[in-house]
């Protein structure tokens, strides 16, 4: 089904969800789906709303002037998208690679609404992966030029390749500030831990040495500060006495790519709004 | 906040979310919590809406009159609820009495928006809980007059109460169809096993005896087939083959508890929706 | 670490710990996993003991005669198992690849003590998945001759490779049971559906038309009668009114996947011990 | 079953497993469940073993004095308990009473093997539960005197009524190292979130604003520094963006009584070793 989805996020007033749901009526959508959140301590209204466009009479690209007005008068963030315009994704990969085969055997199930037009690493770990799904893979090694300008390539690469969202599936380098700011709240990161608990190196280490009695895994944007960015999705796994670092590590990688795919297919269903450094997720 | 709920299933067709919301709007109703789903293979809409009522221009009474319209438009099932009208729960109960004391310390912190003007058991165990609470303990001994007397006495006892819904909080009888009639989807039974696993009797040594890995809770809604109702929720914890069937009993009570007391909560804040045997549960 | 494996069950009677263990000690053998569970209805000891090899002053062929007299003394069923000795195994696949391509990732990772030299399919599907990972694939069609022979022809195929296990790895016909005589409790099968709920066909569309708010998954030694064999592993999943069946269907994957590989995993480092239709998992 | 419980920790050496449970055989002592652990990095080696008393020869008494030798052959850490000698174990309470009232709902029920012969707050609060169960109950008032003097006095009364252990149930001051040490590995707390993160106060505050979607509790041995010692057991629920604060805390709540629960048990139950700030559970 063809679709739009429309994210919103505004001071809260009375009407808005009336007014948003009039005006896709009175153009002759059908709803699908809709959601909404009030964060009653932020005063914020957060809305999700999703039609049909079948019969829908404003072409797509008269969407944004015919509802200027009443995001304007509510004073609205808010953009719109549409289930025919897949966005362009990029995978970024280090060593481990089980992220990476899980994402693009789920793509190539056809779980996620998207096209993968390349894969970036720092090593050739992947290479041969990314031979067998028929995607062309880029290495940025790190010890070839410096850093910055190694990330000017990279820009530079993904923006001839019209790349809107980037997933780190286990990329062990960490993004400049002027990286990120080029993709702000479009950089997927799968951290190997429950945060905000063990951030940064090693973090089955910190939990095997702290003795916890269960493991997580969490997916978040990614912003300038290190494994602080708002958290899309978690899960975690128990683990006792008995496992060593490596079982820690084994048990890991199942919860890391599971949530992982979790937290790209909603960001690519657009259920996922960021607010204040957290997230509302609509599923 | 007092406000108004309105429950909603109907043939889906193009409009209902605007058509609603809008009718909150024009008569100043500010929607406080909206949701809706829709059912492709049954072809039916379900919608919950919530309101503040400040400000709000139609008399709660007036309320039937003024939506009826809209109600007719779209061939609706609908109810609503004000959420200053405190539900009256009957809590029924045998020999176990966790799941009681659980709900009635529940109550007593405020969690759930109801009076509670009666236990009812067929033993005496629960009357000193029922005392220390300070509410009326009625007891219809198994062994006295017919059943069908004994049921026409309760449910002679629950008008005089004004009860609105029943929860076996581990009512260890099988209700009459007769009596089920008159409380329809108003009766939440908490069953100790996962369902559809392991109906009927006994099921912790159904389950010891299959040697299963995980064991679970349901609450439901009762219906004439026993342990068969629309499942309001569920929940599971690991057991090994160590835990004998007085350690699934003792883990299983801790589930009960928690289950029922969140269907309660769900029921309470007119959360869910029956349709087709199952739920539509809006939390 | 070069390791024997020791399963043992009898009639519970005081001493056999100390037995056993001594037998161990007196032979220079150093322990580095025991683990014991009484079943009180039974009357029956379970023991998985382990130990290294360094050092053990009987060869091992001459280990079945030497524990004899202690297995005699006991009425011991027992098994012995060298860590060295990789099982091997044959999977099973039809047309869903999801299960198959797990296990052969892990497989590569190292994840499993075995060696998988063929696997038999009924259909085309997976030949190239075979392929990739350089595994011979053999191919039974389901319409070509009788099943019966067919089956003679698996069971002369996996005997010629010397097979001991068999995982059916979403693996879509039944075995008759003159097959499964032949490799007992050395069939593991992954049932798509929380045990005992649900058994035989399409077990989503049948969660998804009870309403159930929990769907999962069972890995279990396969027996004559369908879906009832002795569980060794199961684990399950939230679903709500949203999922439709496909989705369902999607979720129920990633549990397969992972239950089936750890099922695989426990049943590889021999800890898994079957009695009376249950197991004992020494995990 | 009248058993005895011996915990050994020790450099791991061969044969410690044959040498103890040699022990106990000789003794005519009937095992019942026996586990053990090796941590290879710290080249330790734990053991649990429990056996029955019935037709065991050696005088309670005189346990110390037998297995001495074996011992310091070993150079064991070792304690042995009694399942007849039912530890005294002081609850400590301030304002939030679910756990203690959960504590206390268990203990009548016969889930704990031990006596709770008093119950100490800084708050009257909890006086009326107290007497509902018929403890009696002692109040240090946080205004009253200093903290100091305070500690003082309740480790006088704790003595004087032979406490073995302290249960924080939600107990909201801190205790000093002086008192801690007092109390070594024996002081269980419950703090209410998955610790590592969000240590310290308001940790469910802490969880809002980092905008987690999962919550969790923890239940640790007390030591010096706050809310790092040795965690016994821990788990987690759901969130989401609709929970606020206040819901947080409610299903917090749930989780905080079971995890303490847990934790008490096994503790009980001489399930649980300590060693380089971490545990091993044998459950």
């Amino acid at each position: 089904m063809n679709t739009a989805i429309l994210l919103i996020s505004c001071p809260d007033k009375r009407g808005i969800t009336a007014r948003v749901s009039d005006f896709v009526f009175r153009h002759n959508g059908n709803i699908v789906h809709a959601d909404q959140h009030i964060d009653d301590q932020a005063n914020t209204f957060f809305m999700r709303i999703e039609w049909s466009l079948e019969g829908f009479d404003i072409p797509l690209e008269s969407i944004p002037d015919a509802f200027g007005p009443v995001a304007q008068e509510y004073d609205m963030d808010w953009q719109v998208f549409f289930s025919a315009e897949r966005p362009r994704i990029a995978l970024f990969v280090s060593r481990h690679v089980h992220c990476l085969y899980d994402l693009l055997l789920r793509y190539r199930e056809g779980q996620f609404n998207c096209e993968i037009p390349l894969i970036v690493s720092n090593h050739e770990q992947a290479r041969n992966i990314a031979d067998d799904f028929s995607i062309p893979y880029y290495v940025f090694p790190k010890e070839t030029g410096s850093r910055r300008q190694q990330e000017e390539s990279e820009i530079e690469l993904l923006e001839t390749q019209g790349v809107d969202c980037i997933v780190l599936a286990r990329y062990m380098q960490v993004l400049s500030p002027a990286f990120v700011e080029r993709f702000p709240q479009r950089i997927i990161n799968i951290h190997h831990s429950f945060l905000p608990a063990f951030k940064g190196g090693d973090p089955y280490r910190q939990a095997y040495s702290r003795g916890v009695k269960i493991i997580g895994a969490t997916a978040h944007y990614v912003t300038d500060e290190l494994d602080t960015g708002p958290i899309i999705e978690q899960d975690t796994v128990r683990v006792s006495h008995r496992d060593r670092v490596e079982d820690m590590v084994l048990k890991g990688r199942d919860l890391e790519r599971t949530v992982l795919a979790k937290a790209v297919k909603l960001h690519l269903e657009r259920k996922v709004l960021v607010y204040d450094n957290k997230t509302v997720v609509f599923d």
